[in-house]
């Protein structure tokens, strides 16, 4: 049976991780959760990050589920560095995945779009780019300071994720993917990016096949998001787009991602996009649907696809039934769901 | 007398830059104009991007009025880097201006908006980051591939943007500057970027500010476009930004911008955002506001405000007499434009 480590971390990343458990529960009783207690709270109190005990016992479960971490005090870069992104580094995380879907009972900001229309996954490079870390400072504080970020792309961490790209594309009906880089520009990632993506394709003659410039992509996501499939991007065009992608669905409060080791040789990692949410933390009220749907990514990866479809449905189910503007109670949603996916 | 440099360039540059010309001569009779052939077409047929005798001779001029350059069968980064960014180098243009408006009488994909509520300007870094074309790739085509892009920030250009936003907000009714980066990943030019934000910010204490995530702001674009006055950012992250911005401020159709050099040591450089846009040109449908907005932002830069003034105003009227859905006519425009300017 699945064994699961649980990371709730701050603020509403508590109440959605609860929900998203319980609907675990529901679909695949016996699975066992460790939790772990990691995030801005236990760093305020001990000063500590991610001990290296406490991520190689992370390293023995078959899957992390995470609520969100951080809050306004802690630093910039602290957790994001030494957390989340020390896990999707460590644990070879290369595939970030984040599903965009208007769902039927929900609404766009876009005046020119109808519920269903947005229907396409961005395959988010996670392990390369300017999210290496490789960067400096000279002549800090002083009128000659320079700051450099260093974007590092290998073909080995650039090819794996447009095959992967590639695949799930295969999986689905429109079978198209996008490339979104900044060949430009950038001209020598660009070109690494854009080779390896002619040399996949000839492996998938059934997919279609696009290039966008991101400037471009981030403009048509919000003029014509009904255009992509399955788009894929290095680590920061992925960080960047999918908030696009996030917003013209409705916001991050639905918005579930999946930090993906496809080879399962290390864990994969799910959470919702939003974060702790300090302002509303504690009250009951936050939506655990980014977090369930987070779990069904989970199961899927799992192998347990049936699991996951059932709660991917729980959740079409509970967004169609909806009032608008009318609250929701976290913990009421998080029954309705699990009852719902049984 | 201001002595201008025509870059008409490819496509629909050329069309929308005579509408713009005539918009100039009808508001500042006397105005020399000279016309260098750069862009696509030249270097198809001679090889030259822009021979170093052209780019002295730019050198001398005012501002340069420039339209689109480019078509498919360019490789990427040739004019790009050959001539764009190039002029944007060579001649300090560091303020990357792009302001964002809804039009009375032009309509926002986003439902929620309406025509007067989205005005803000984006103060875009353009001579440093990952645009300074330091990168690399090394065993190409092998797989042991590794290509890098490297971002360059120095005290020195990140400070006079910033302070060149903040002088901006401050003759703006708001007064408000939004700094945009990536502190929490892209930690050592995110540091730099923050302090010289707040370095700066201490001269403008009648200025308010915020900070927000690359990510975030991607976000916020879509949903609450309303609330940004003037945003300060770097060159990668101004870039999809921006077109986020005329995405939501009705397309790339009406976003002019200006790449400029406020000390005037060098010429400044005003162009529409939108490109040669080959699949209609020569047809004589391409709106020229863009371009005539480019105009009326490269008289201001000049220092003629008025005559800057009166060609806003007349794009004003053009668009709030429009019928949505009817196409216009590009030399019919611009009469109306500069009749009405005069
Ligand atoms: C918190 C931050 C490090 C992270 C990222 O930039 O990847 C977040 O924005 C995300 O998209 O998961
Ligand atoms: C054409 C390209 C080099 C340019 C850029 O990336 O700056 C364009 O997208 C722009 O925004 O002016």
């Amino acid at each position: 049976m699945a064994r699961i480590a649980v990371v709730a971390g701050d603020g509403i990343g508590t109440e959605v991780v609860a929900e998203a458990r319980k609907v675990i529960d529901a679909v695949l009783p016996g699975v066992t959760a460790t939790e772990y207690d990691l995030g801005a709270a236990r760093y305020h109190r001990t000063g500590e990050v991610l001990p290296d005990s406490v991520r190689d016992e992370l390293a023995g479960h078959d899957a992390i589920l995470l609520g969100a971490v951080g809050d306004p005090t802690v630093p910039p870069g602290v957790l994001e560095r030494g957390l989340l992104l020390k896990l999707r580094f460590d644990f070879d995380q290369y595939v970030n995945l984040r599903p965009a879907r208007l769902w039927p009972g929900t609404s766009s900001p876009l005046a020119h779009v109808k519920a269903g229309e947005i229907d396409f996954v961005v395959v988010r490079e996670g392990t390369e780019g300017l999210y290496a870390g490789a960067g400096g400072t000279m002549h800090r504080d002083t009128p000659a300071e320079v700051a450099t970020e260093e974007s590092l792309n290998t073909r080995h961490g650039v090819e794996r994720v447009i095959r992967d790209a590639f695949a799930r594309a295969q999986r689905r009906e429109r079978r198209k993917v996008t490339l979104v880089h900044k060949t430009n520009v950038l001209t020598h990632a660009g070109s690494l990016w854009s080779r390896a993506f002619d040399a996949v394709k000839a492996e998938f003659p059934d997919v279609e096949t696009e290039y966008q410039h991101v400037d471009a992509a981030a403009m048509f996501m919000v003029t014509q998001p009904q255009r992509y499939d399955v788009v894929v991007t290095d680590n920061l065009f992925g960080d960047i787009l999918t908030d696009i992608a996030a917003a013209v669905t409705g916001g991050i409060g639905l918005a579930a991602s999946g930090s993906i080791n496809p080879t399962r040789q290390f864990p994969s990692m799910f959470e919702p996009v939003h974060g702790s949410a300090p302002d509303i933390a504690g009250k009951g009220v936050a939506d655990p649907v980014a977090a369930v749907l987070s779990a069904s990514l989970l199961l899927d990866h799992l192998g347990h696809a049936d699991e996951a479809r059932r709660v991917f449905e729980a959740v079409a189910t509970e967004l169609a039934s909806r009032t608008p503007g009318v609250p929701v109670r976290t913990a009421e949603v998080g029954d309705r769901l699990a009852a719902q996916a049984a």
